[in-house]
């Protein structure tokens, strides 16, 4: 489908988010490992799993064209040999709209294949408004340091 | 922490999905990596990072004891030498409650690390109602034979 080589997961990451917003589906699907079954959760959406419904699914939400900007904050990462997960805060902008959308929480999986780094999860929910407030659980009943 | 092992990633989610039936605070610590940034959604709740963050969640949580059964449905596994990406429905009974709780779709990224499986990542949300329908994409429009 593409021959596309991600470096790293980071390269992989960036690709996913630049074809988001140029709304282009080839360049979403060589995001994606081939070889690998797939799962896509949407927010407040089915789960997708394979190939044949992820694309199908940007496929619909492509059809409009580009007009979404997103901005990628707070990214956490846990990285190995062969595996990188991010946790990242998206905020959605769609042209013609006075304001942002709601903040989404994102959770991306990439498995380092013979063609490089590739998708093989997304999982995207709403997020609540005011991280700041609520991420930081009470400090005195905290066992260990907040970091 | 604890020094249980879990020879397999199913193994370890088999753990984490028991303590939270059980509401037991250490039962679930031991299924997640100590060692690794680990990143935790709950259902429209903030993305919580780290050991404090994620420990905590669970203990205010579990603070009312158990009375949750969760069945676990649906299960998508992408699976290597290292990595684990379990894609699983949750159906969430709560004891006292007539009806079960809205479905839940939850991505649980496990790593194989020296003291056996461990969860790196748990994020689970809101799934519409009715899987069935909505999950798949319609036929006349789908690159790929549908599986």
């Amino acid at each position: 489908m593409s021959t596309r080589i991600f470096p790293t997961a980071q390269d992989a990451e960036n690709a996913f988010y630049e074809a988001l917003e140029r709304a282009d589906l080839e360049g979403m699907m060589a995001v994606w490992s081939e070889d690998e079954e797939i799962v896509c959760v949407h927010p407040a959406g089915q789960r997708l799993a394979g190939q044949a419904q992820v694309r199908e699914a940007w496929r619909q939400m492509f059809a409009g064209g580009p007009g979404m900007r997103v901005q990628v904050a707070q990214r956490v990462a846990v990285t190995g040999m062969m595996v990188a997960v991010h946790s990242v805060h998206e905020s959605i902008t769609v042209a013609g709209e006075q304001r942002a959308r709601p903040p989404i929480v994102a959770t991306n999986v990439y498995l380092r294949t013979p063609a490089g780094w590739r998708m093989v999860a997304h999982h995207a929910s709403p997020a609540p408004a005011e991280p700041a407030a609520a991420a930081t659980p009470p400090a005195p009943q905290g066992p260990k340091t907040l970091h």
